[in-house]
């Protein structure tokens, strides 16, 4: 099963592809930063996320997309920011047909650590020993699309098994 | 010319489709609204959306989108949905490679009735009296996109004369 998580953002969408073979082997096919300029137009903004999104969904074809759900603690203007490019990611997986899932950062920092306080170390350092990756992954914006990816397949894993 | 005016939200998209023979010659011809269920799921609702947007672009082919700048002073949640719906929406114009025109809700005010601080009923008359309608255009969305549709024209009127 391969699985994109995606960490969304209009400046920059963190992205990361994990392959499960099993809930206990799991990599990492490939991960990265999609980015736009505050300079750029709207709707340029929203082209480059979905054409850069595509291009990943063509690539990896992955069969499910797991994504952080919207934080409504954020400031007025981030989650307007957030919710435009979610939007766009959104309906690029809708014209993919690959199903979406959602998760809330405190779920997934449960799914990782055992423990929904847990800091950002702490969450890199879980996604580097579930994926076995020899660094923590950079940018933080990719590292977290891994950890919802693989917060997909934790908390999926009576499926898997079955 | 042809304008495609929304008013974004997630719930309920106002849209309306005028045409502008002349700066003076405005005429709507066709308005609505889509509206999707909280109960669904965010991919079905943004898809929806999608859908239905397509068919009017489909239909009228206009050649503009003009679309309400999100507020921010609206509380989080409502921006939350409203950015997601607008992100889809901004996604399908560049699609269809349509130019968005992003107003904000005081110079379409100011644009309609001269006056930034204009009331609901004052901008309902305005719209009826610039296309010419017998009534007040039905729901407010919709009467509210077909103002951001007029509101393009009216300000890029230097441009449709010249």
């Amino acid at each position: 099963m391969i699985v994109l998580g995606i960490d969304p953002g209009l400046s920059l969408v963190g992205w990361g592809v994990i392959e499960a073979k099993s809930v206990n082997n799991l990599s990492a096919l490939n991960y990265g930063c999609i980015t736009t300029s505050p300079k750029d137009a709207l709707i340029d903004r929203i082209k480059h996320i979905n054409l850069e999104l595509q291009s990943i969904i063509d690539k990896y074809k992955p069969s499910v997309i797991a994504i952080e759900q919207l934080f409504f603690l954020k400031k007025s203007a981030s989650v307007a920011s957030i919710g435009q490019a979610r939007g766009a990611i959104v309906l690029t997986a809708a014209l993919n047909k690959i199903p979406l899932f959602e998760y809330n950062p405190r779920l997934v920092k449960v799914a990782l650590t055992g423990y929904g306080s847990a800091d950002k170390h702490q969450m890199q350092h879980m996604v580097k020993t579930f994926l076995r990756l020899k660094e923590i992954p950079k940018p933080d914006d990719a590292a977290d699309a891994l950890a919802m990816a693989v917060c997909h397949i934790n908390t999926n894993s009576q499926k898997l098994r079955g």
